[in-house]
């Protein structure tokens, strides 16, 4: 296989890699990913050295490089859980995000042929959403299809696509009860669509293989409060889903979901799943009902003001379900205030590249 | 290909067909569709002969019958326009409708096995629809897939499926423009998924090959005045298609679509569709506005009342675009009067099937 010379936004994308282990999975991607930049968020002990693959362009934050350029605002990245994933997406200066679990392999479409996930992914981005009609051939602008007759014709342009959620071959990404209860189910379907999914309709955004426009949606992709500390884990990457589907429909973004596949290797262990989902399982039951109804003033015009109301909200709303939650809707806000310090001045930029920059293994 | 011993709902579901021809295309069905009852609804001059393969079971209706049957009320039903197949679903005395046109084949699956759509349309029917949470491992009840991690657990019973919508391999369902914009345009992606579409979304429902359970649904699967002596033609399953998704949400019903495929032999003239569809496609630009804002109220709690107040709102809200819309609110009270009328008394049951049966070609 070769690399292509130009690959598609080559500059403008990171690819960020929450992990806890050397990085061979990299060595399978290569081909894919080594024109790109990686941002890799080392979790837990941050005195452990990470091994990166020869030949990759990385930089490499560990918890003492985030306390040391967030500082108090460090609270709100969490400790022993991938969550910790969306400091990365705080500190790229790049308008794209793929983020990536390092037991995800490279898949195989149906004909044998290697699926290049971030390819496909950009694809996504870069082309439009309908998320205010359904179109049954599924994707409307690729080759090959077209919308169907009845398709209001006002809305073919489309709109902004902010989300590109991908899904997995092999290990699916059940909850506990469901991975107790079908301990051999494996998905080998490779079902060859990309949709939108619709205005007003929740869907549980998986972490392992997404990509995201960050300058449309970013502020709003924070992973919440898990792990370490915390009454719950697991949820990190609903939460940011639940979040970025109200927003993106209150500001007429798009969330794409279906292809691409990557091969996801290892099921985490079910029971100590359990421990870290109970909560949510049972928290969500209110917590879907509140993201199906919340609803955003008009003058939200901005991620960050829409991510603010919307902490404000979870205080008010979830607060009463658990103390976890007003905790959780500080930290959403504390989130802002560090994403804002981060990118908004070039002085505040230069600190967070800097100081990690110092301790990088690589570059 | 052998038949199989007992087909699911062997009593319990009609095939109706529209159709002005010689009902060949049943040849290469009748492994698949031998064993039901066909009811075939002939458009056009009524004193044509139909010609029905031997060995099926059928009845036939032509317009001398819709007319002797219906009485004044027949103006409900369209002529000149397989909107007309309508009156099949009116006259069934099943659970169950499948609906397919005379162009449309049985199509093969990758691996090449012909694909027994009714059987899929089946097993869409009596399996439930997640339409207030999207799962992205499409249809959750499906072997080798299941709820993904986050899904509500509440929700994971669903709720009862009243339509599912099949889709074309071969010649896409295009409007005029798209098909003179890619004449040679064909569709050959085999997307191995069903889906619920979610609650609050509309979708472009095409009558080819289109399955629904009558007693949910069926007084709202009216395809409302096309063809002859009316301003437009080639929306009356759109037509359909916008009302039942409104009254599925608002029953907590739902509809699905994706798999089986058909294969579509005969692409349709583009000029003489754009004809019966140009002035469609402007108002369907304040049509689907109007579906998706309109609400039902509470006390509407069948299909009737729910269509009785959307033909109302049809005609204060549609009928200042054009008188056409007036008429098509009428003819929608009408079509409920006498579905009631052919379906609410034994008398009136037996009144419609004798009078069919004496002029049927077949049985």
């Amino acid at each position: 296989m070769s690399v292509p010379i130009t690959p598609a936004l080559k500059d403008e994308l990171d690819i960020v890699i929450p992990t806890i282990r050397n990085l061979d999975f990299l060595e399978m991607w290569r081909p894919f990913f080594q024109p790109y930049h990686l941002i890799i968020v080392q979790d837990g002990d941050p005195t452990k050295t990470i091994k990166v693959p020869e030949g990759f362009d990385y930089e490499l934050y560990n918890r003492n490089d985030i306390n040391r350029i967030l500082g108090p605002k460090a609270s709100c990245i969490s400790f022993k859980d991938s969550a910790c994933r969306c400091f990365g997406y705080m500190v790229s200066k790049k308008k794209y995000i793929y983020t990536i679990d390092d037991d995800c392999f490279v898949a195989k479409d149906p004909t044998g042929k290697e699926i290049n996930a971030l390819e496909q992914h950009i694809k996504n981005l870069l082309c439009p959403s309908t998320p205010n009609f359904f179109n049954t051939l599924y994707d409307p602008y690729r080759e090959g299809a077209d919308f169907v007759r009845g398709y209001p014709f006002s809305m073919r342009e489309g709109v902004k696509t902010a989300v590109s959620h991908g899904l997995w071959m092999n290990i699916p990404d059940y909850d506990a009860p469901t991975q107790m209860v079908k301990p051999l189910e494996r998905n080998t379907r490779y079902v060859d669509a990309v949709m939108t999914i619709p205005k007003g309709t929740l869907f549980p955004m998986c972490g392992m293989n997404l990509a995201f426009d960050r300058e449309l949606i970013g502020p709003a992709m924070y992973f919440g409060l898990m792990g370490d500390g915390q009454p719950i884990g697991r949820y990190d990457d609903m939460w940011a889903g639940w979040c970025i589907k109200v927003i993106c429909d209150h500001l007429g973004l798009g969330v794409k979901t279906g292809l691409p596949y990557i091969w996801h290797s290892k099921a985490s262990n079910p029971f100590v799943n359990l421990k870290k989902e109970y909560k949510g399982i049972f928290w969500q039951e209110e917590i879907i009902p509140f993201f199906q109804s919340v609803s955003l003033p008009k003058d939200c015009t901005s991620v960050q003001k829409c991510y603010l109301v919307l902490a404000e909200k979870v205080k008010e709303k979830l607060g009463p379900i658990d103390p976890y939650f007003t905790k959780l809707a500080d930290a959403m806000v504390t989130w802002i205030e560090a994403w804002d310090q981060i990118n908004s001045t070039s002085t505040g930029a230069k600190v967070a590249n800097g100081t990690a920059n110092g301790t990088a293994n690589g570059k």
